[in-house]
């Protein structure tokens, strides 16, 4: 007998007949002898259409009440789940976070974690119900409903899984796991097996939305095993295990993009100390996530070009600040360009592997790919490129590691 | 200063739109310096919808699930309009029923308050900020969510306005104000300055839709001021008040009428102890209200005719469990119709007048229109008559009573 955690996103619980599915596929589970947790989303579009309706009433809201609009979302498929299970003769009852309680910090919008009492949902599970929790959502400490940011189900799931001590955690989705790259783009990418946490972090960080980012450190920080599936299919997924649970380490595992990326160069800053400082302190003030940062030499040897990138939701106010900030930083002039793409090409096999980066810069040079900047961490190279290449890039990459399909 | 509660039900607060014009209706009552706790319905169509995926989900569905999922819509629209009440410039903030807690039973699907703690909503009050409160909901003693039934947001605010001490409860509806009759039948029908709890407790509960029932019979208890008022206009409505303030009674103040009704009729009853409690206690036992009961003697002397009413909803039921328990109550024959409407005149000026149940069976019997049943209670005369009848008989006894507007 096993303990699981089962997730299902929005589309696995888009409508009521979905949500049946979803119920068939828990009893299957029941019915087999584990003890089941579910975590649900809201219903696909809900979310959306809760979130529209705080900003129609309020542009600039308090984060405070977007929490208790759009947790309403999570609330309602956790309540039909249970009826549904109830329906095909399954003990269920439905779990919101303050009932558990799911206690977070008071970070309205992208709420943490600080604790979880299973205890009577531990006791239930041994009673044979099946504890069915909305996600998403926890208990702030001010008393008040927060939810843990967009993907927050993920958390949630992990989170509980990591409390619960569930053998696994199972995240149901509508693709059928983890892939070397987008399917939708590399027609040749394959379905992994296996993955490391620390490979799947960079690959949710570089743009894969498969996972939510916090999730799989939640999941790498308690040890929890995951598995990505498809609540469509009834093959196995793709289990996110620890690094001495894989095998053959592949130099590269996968391949990942995101064009949500915006690019300011900073021409003829002058070459002085505090000057970086003067640059970002103001950003990262205003919450302003700067990724790579390119600085390099001017031909006069007494200023430099600054380069970074932003996402593009905050391009527009990232380029205002840095203008707002021209005296202190003392550049020339400011160079900006939304239309860029960043590809990462990730394995934990880097490590003891030369020559990665070097077989990436070669393969976009073959195919003219011009490269704007660079950035690498220990199982990761990211490139910036312009992103009309994003797919020529990936496919030519995916061949150039070896990973296209037999 | 005063401190008000106002009430707005789901046609008020149907979309974003509306919940702003409701925030500038607060505002303003804050802006002439009154403390304001605002309790709020779903948005119209919303409870509809949750309901009807409940349904779908499990016909025969578990209340507790039932309440989880409905009580999301009050949620939502309680986030919206504080939010839309901050952006004109208003402190707002909402309240769920576990946060305050509106403490109930745990009669899921129609749960009773027991308890509301307001300390903390007092004190905030005091401190200017408007109070939110999502309306229909509870926490149950099982500590799980509970809606207080149809229209139950009525309940929540005069519950409120009781525990607040509330100079006055404002029900904020799609009609201007409690009617001498229902004026989409009747072109005469004058509004109401003011109409006792009695009345007003007699018009719900005979059918006049403008006000829950319990609500009213809490209003009574607590002595809270209620006034029925539209949310689309800027006219006084109808105060509902003690007796006492209302100086020159009528004899007749309303009419009102229910089509929800069916009849069953046993014939040649067995004229003996107990057949009443064998006929009734099975349909109280399985929460079948039976209003109007008449019991007739036959031409035999031996056996008797009942005749009762109860709800359309109620009525295959009923017909099935009579029929059931036949050889008990020995009777001949069942005849039923559920092709019947109850219309009653309202006022606690009978109580001083005679002859105002023999001026309705003459007006009626004026236009032909034969009476099936009849029952009395201290300030209102209720008839059974054929549906078909149900426009006419109003229109004759709001002439015949002198209603008609001038």
């Amino acid at each position: 007998m096993a303990r699981l955690v089962m997730k299902f996103g929005g589309t696995s619980v888009a409508d009521v007949d979905r949500i049946r599915e979803v119920a068939k596929r828990v009893k299957a589970r029941v019915d087999d002898g584990n003890e089941v947790a579910v975590v649900v989303s809201a219903m696909s579009g809900t979310t959306d259409q809760l979130a529209k309706w705080t900003s129609d009433a309020a542009p600039f809201h308090d984060a405070r009440e977007y929490d208790v609009v759009v947790s309403a979302g999570e609330q309602i498929s956790a309540g039909l789940l249970s009826l549904a299970l109830q329906e095909c003769g399954v003990s269920a009852r439905s779990w919101l976070a303050w009932q558990i309680p799911i206690l977070t910090d008071s970070v309205h919008g992208s709420a943490r974690i600080k604790d979880i009492d299973c205890s009577e949902i531990e006791k239930r599970l041994g009673e044979n119900q099946v504890a069915v929790i909305a996600g998403f959502q926890g208990k702030g400490a001010d008393g008040r409903i927060t939810t843990l940011g967009r993907g927050g189900s993920d958390t949630s799931a992990v989170a509980l899984a990591a409390v619960l001590r569930a053998t696994r955690c199972d995240i149901y989705t509508d693709v059928s796991g983890v892939f070397t790259a987008d399917p939708r783009i590399v027609a040749k990418a394959r379905k992994l097996d296996r993955i490391t946490y620390e490979e799947m972090l960079e690959m949710a960080s570089q743009g894969a939305k498969v996972l939510q980012t916090r999730s799989v450190s939640m999941a790498m920080n308690h040890q929890v095993r995951v598995q990505v599936l498809s609540s469509f299919a009834n093959s196995p997924g793709t289990l996110v295990v620890d690094e001495d649970e894989v095998m053959e380490k592949q130099v590269v595992s996968g391949i990942a993009y995101s064009r949500d990326e915006a690019k300011i160069t900073l021409v003829r800053v002058a070459d002085r100390p505090g000057v970086a400082a003067a640059i970002f302190g103001p950003l990262a003030d205003a919450n302003i996530n700067v990724d790579i940062i390119v600085q390099s030499v001017s031909e006069d040897g007494r200023s430099t070009d600054v380069t970074f990138t932003v996402k593009e939701a905050d391009f527009e106010r990232a380029k205002d600040m840095v203008e707002a900030a021209k005296e202190d930083v003392a550049f020339d002039r400011l160079i900006s360009d939304s239309n860029v793409a960043k590809v990462s090409v990730i394995g934990v096999g880097m490590r003891s592997h030369a020559g990665v980066a070097q077989l990436m810069f070669s393969a976009l040079a073959e195919k003219g790919i011009n490269i704007h900047a660079i950035s690498t961490s220990e199982i990761k190279v990211s490139v910036l490129i312009s992103e009309e290449y994003t797919e020529l890039a990936l496919r030519s990459l995916h061949t150039a590691y070896g990973l296209d399909a037999a």
